[in-house]
């Protein structure tokens, strides 16, 4: 898992795939499975829609660190087992086999089995919308490898693979940041 | 352009598609195109990131009204054109060839040419972080349509489109709300 520059960070959140959120609250590592996140600036700051419905949730607010984990197609079963247990009674990374890397900033580790990670710390929390703001402040991607296909929830129980890439970055280099 | 139960709204953003969002300032239509979305509920609520440097903005505030208009591959030159150019000095709607069509409980227009529409109304804005939350309060979809692939911003200034879509309903059964 090489490091990423952290200017990249947003894209790979930008294009709205299913991540990870992996939290440590000081004794135990847990994982949740998100779809709804955004970038919000081109700086690698990032907003997820989390609550106390989450069993994650406590521990984000109390250690105010997590990582964003992108996950791939390879894995969707495991991404949806994630999402449809809790960390109250389960320890993710032992059902699910995932790995857990040491992170260098926060305290939530990495996933070793994911294609990029992003380590974050939490900015601010809009409790009247359920909404946590994150500062990336390092990311890392796998690029050796193969399955690079990142998964979007549709809501219904079906998901949307990555299909195929369109360049457009002619047309847009009046929009872009320097740097991606 | 057939309605569409606004139970099943979350399920046109939810993927992370780029979107556009149409407005009506009282004078003119306008059209600005989005990849920072989530939806925020089950319930057809919205976040948009945006602020002071887009010119629908100042309409978005005064109004608060929108449409969320779901464009697809076919036509991404002109997600991108419309996204690259500003209603300050443009009527976007001329420019593109796109139809406006009536909407039912806002001014800001549909768009014929987008698979879906969605009408919002402005119920937050969190100025702090350029974030206004929608209200979805009815929904179109064109199911006569063939080409149905959303695009997605990777933010470098390439696009992936959806690919192959994966069913897990019964997996995620405990996970869905009712009438999706």
């Amino acid at each position: 898992m090489r490091s990423l520059k952290l200017s990249k960070a947003f894209t790979l959140i930008e294009p709205g795939p299913v991540i990870f959120v992996t939290t440590n609250d000081g004794q135990k590592n847990n994982i949740m499975t998100i779809s709804w996140s955004i970038v919000q600036d081109f700086t690698p700051t990032f907003v997820i829609v989390t609550g106390p419905w989450n069993h994650s949730y406590a521990a984000l607010l109390k250690t105010k660190e997590c990582v964003l984990a992108i996950p791939t197609v390879d894995i969707i079963d495991k991404v949806i087992g994630v999402g449809t247990c809790s960390g109250e009674e389960t320890d993710k990374f032992a059902k699910f086999n995932f790995t857990p890397l040491k992170a260098k900033h926060v305290h939530a580790p990495l996933i070793k089995e994911c294609l990029a990670n992003i380590e974050c710390r939490v900015v601010d929390v809009i409790k009247k919308h359920n909404m946590i703001i994150l500062n990336g402040v390092k990311a890392y991607l796998d690029s050796s490898r193969k399955e690079k296909r990142m998964i979007h929830s549709v809501g219904d129980g079906t998901f949307v693979i990555d299909g195929r890439k369109i360049d457009r970055r002619k047309m847009m280099k009046s929009k872009l940041p320097d740097g991606v």
